[in-house]
């Protein structure tokens, strides 16, 4: 069993890719196909990410279409899309015919429009070209973009036996059975049932007395993020897709929407990092600044605020030069609790463990920011006051530091409530944004509150 | 089908809340039976999580044990706590009877120490009770925390009508089944089948011959991350759990999975927030501060570097205010290149995406920072230059900005591989970590450079 061992901890190591382009070099056709045929299709994808397009292109050629069609489905989206431009219509038809409606669908819909209906056109099996014309139709987001045709459909007429010998066909043509739909004669759902259901039923009895009647479903139309919530909450690994009159159009399966997940959670991540639009660690210069820019211009004009407002209190600046050099810390605080507390939020409305009234939450919220602004502002105090020797402008830079951590706290706990109630996806609300807007506040409230106490 | 439409759509309403409230009050245990059976074991975790103590606990009793069993798997942490602590050791083992084992161990594993043999003492079915004892002796974070001994199993000999017929017996305790694993007289894993090749395959048929040799499995001892990688690069909706000598001890399925998943998601998403300890909005005060305040105190001792630093060039500065007027546009802008870099790094290494040298992926951070470091300092020479009406400081300020952007992207990018070399999580070097680092440094460049330019 060493060799699935191996294929299990399959490692992309610089010698397995030289000896894959040596081989393409020398057009060792037969040798490479059997190296290749060792490795899962992801393993070869991931092998033909790193080659250079040309022998790419060549691997995709040599190899059975059968084989080739599940790599396509697993390269990198910028490798993909360079090797399908080297890929005749015909070519690009074939190898969409080996793969499944939805991975069909995925494939065309990333070529040039122009491109998309000649290979469509190519496509030989009717059923196959016109359901992926189907798919092509639904919005990206929906339900619809992510199911599949292919599913075990059978009538609440049937008997085990009957049903058993007719599903023995439609099987053949799906990769996995999850379960078996059960439809009316309008082709409409009415009932689920599993393989096991089947193989312990008598095969006499009639699918409608075996059949579970609550199937969960999902509407076409529906958010992709709410079916991954539905799927991961009732712990589904695939469901039925209907449309408004109930009719049964497709089913999606838990690896979809792992990949959504997945996907959604690195979204979230970035943007609290204050980058936009899914770049990668590989991406070009170009298109990483494009992501990382308009957020730090937004934090150097908060950085030009923050300016503005000090030099609007510089008078006091000739005795108090002390206030200044805290005006890092009081920013960094702000920015700090904000992020703390919007991330939170934001995670409880993802999870809808957000409860209550925004009232309860900003009076919670304001209790626990006055409870580390005490704690810190105890140490602060201690240390200004140490340092200083001088016990007024310890006192106000340590109450200030309170005040600007409670509005920091409940700033960050009001905007992502604020932006889920608009219907805004508060996730943009956290990272860079919440930390810019909290820098100029925190920084305006604790000039104004110690020079309240200074008496400047 | 209205009904299962508004199952997929439950939403938790302060009516049911009250309703479910007052039915208890008035002990209507046959409204109450009626109106809970209608949901779903998920959704009435959630009206439980909701209710005071006494009233789940009361909700818990009077519901069947086979439904309750599914309802506390899926409460909260601290809900279940507080319920399993209001039932009898006696309770908890019906309960747990009727759970597959993964659950039931979890359930077990989160009693004290004391009520865990308890329980398991009073579990009736043997086999039960000693497969929920081996699943406790694996430890946290490896696959075997994640598997569950249920799984259908077939041995190499059997002819397919043979196997068929005993599977029957299998399946019925197997909630879903995914892959039927063969084994050979050892006990040892050596291939696959799907129920589907079971249904196609003529009933005479070996299983050996049906069988599929390539199966994919981790150890038991494997991380469950690394589970999880190989599950969703593969699109594995199970995959067998062996021990060193391949000896098959159980499967994990991908609902599992896709909670791990998130689980990681939120931990790195806090982390990178400065939260530490996987907290919810709802979590009390006190948790949240444990969370909060560790790197809010950072950030503290970050703040005071820089006012050490600050104070340490007051003396150069008496003609140059202005300077210190822009340390948070300084201190925000080293903050947020740091948090991109690291976050993409960090994301990278998760996806094992980040190839090729250290040293290439620090230049072309290298090269990333300067460009955008160039693009902001334009604008932030023109703003001073207009403002001030002062080139040389204009100049100086620019410049300063440039090299703390440059430096900045060099720490986030270098420090996160740097732990990840060493084997530590690199998600802890995003957030506050690399934000407060950069402050001081960024604030020390600016100072530096600026001095040199204005030459004081």
């Amino acid at each position: 069993m060493s060799e699935e061992k191996e294929h299990i901890q399959f490692e992309l190591t610089d010698e397995l890719i030289s000896e894959v382009e040596l081989l393409v070099s020398k057009y060792e056709d037969k040798a490479l196909t059997t190296l290749l045929n060792e490795f899962h299709y992801a393993d070869i994808a991931e092998i033909l990410d790193e080659l250079n397009l040309e022998d790419a292109v060549y691997v995709i050629k040599l190899l059975d279409s059968e084989l080739t069609s599940d790599i396509i489905t697993e390269l990198d989206e910028d490798t993909r899309e360079k090797i399908l431009e080297n890929l005749s219509a015909q070519e690009i038809a074939e190898e969409v015919e080996e793969l499944d409606t939805d991975d069909a669908a995925d494939i065309i819909a990333e070529l040039p429009q122009e491109r998309q209906a000649e290979v469509i056109s190519r496509i030989e099996d009717d059923e196959h070209r016109e359901e992926i014309t189907e798919l092509l139709n639904y919005d990206d987001d929906t339900a619809g973009s992510l199911m599949a045709k292919e599913l075990v459909k059978v009538y609440e007429t049937w008997t085990v036996a009957g049903c058993l010998r007719r599903i023995r066909g439609q099987a053949k043509e799906v990769t996995r059975v999850h379960s078996i739909y059960v439809v009316n004669k309008e082709e409409k759902l009415i009932g689920r049932l599993s393989l096991k259901d089947l193989i312990v039923a008598k095969s006499e009895q009639k699918i409608a007395d075996i059949s579970k009647e609550n199937v969960d479903f999902v509407n076409v139309a529906d958010d992709v993020e709410d079916v991954a919530k539905v799927m991961a909450k009732y712990d589904l690994e695939a469901i039925p897709v209907v449309d408004d009159s109930q009719t049964l159009l497709g089913r999606i399966t838990i690896d979809d929407i792992v990949d959504v997940l997945k996907e959604e959670a690195e979204k979230d991540y970035q943007m609290a990092a204050g980058i936009t639009g899914d770049v990668e660690a590989d991406d070009s210069i170009l298109e990483l600044t494009r992501a990382r820019l308009p957020w730090l211009f937004l934090g150097l004009v908060g950085g030009v605020g923050a300016f503005i407002i000090m030099e609007g209190f510089q008078k006091a600046f000739d005795t108090y030069k002390v206030l200044f050099f805290f005006t890092p810390l009081i920013a960094a605080m702000a920015g700090n609790v904000g992020v703390q507390s919007s991330a939170i939020i934001v995670q409880g409305l993802a999870n809808d463990d957000v409860k209550g009234s925004v009232n309860n939450r900003l009076i919670k919220e304001m209790l626990l920011a006055a409870l580390n602004g005490v704690i810190l502002a105890v140490f602060l105090f201690i240390f200004v006051w140490v340092w200083e020797q001088d016990f007024q402008t310890a006192l106000a830079i340590s109450l200030s530091l309170i005040a600007v951590i409670i509005v920091a706290g409940l700033i960050g706990t009001f905007i992502p409530l604020f932006l889920d109630k608009r219907g805004i996806d508060p996730a943009i609300a956290t990272g860079p944004f919440i930390t810019t807007s909290n820098d100029i506040l925190g920084i305006l409230l604790y000039f104004w509150i110690a020079k309240l106490i200074l008496g400047i």
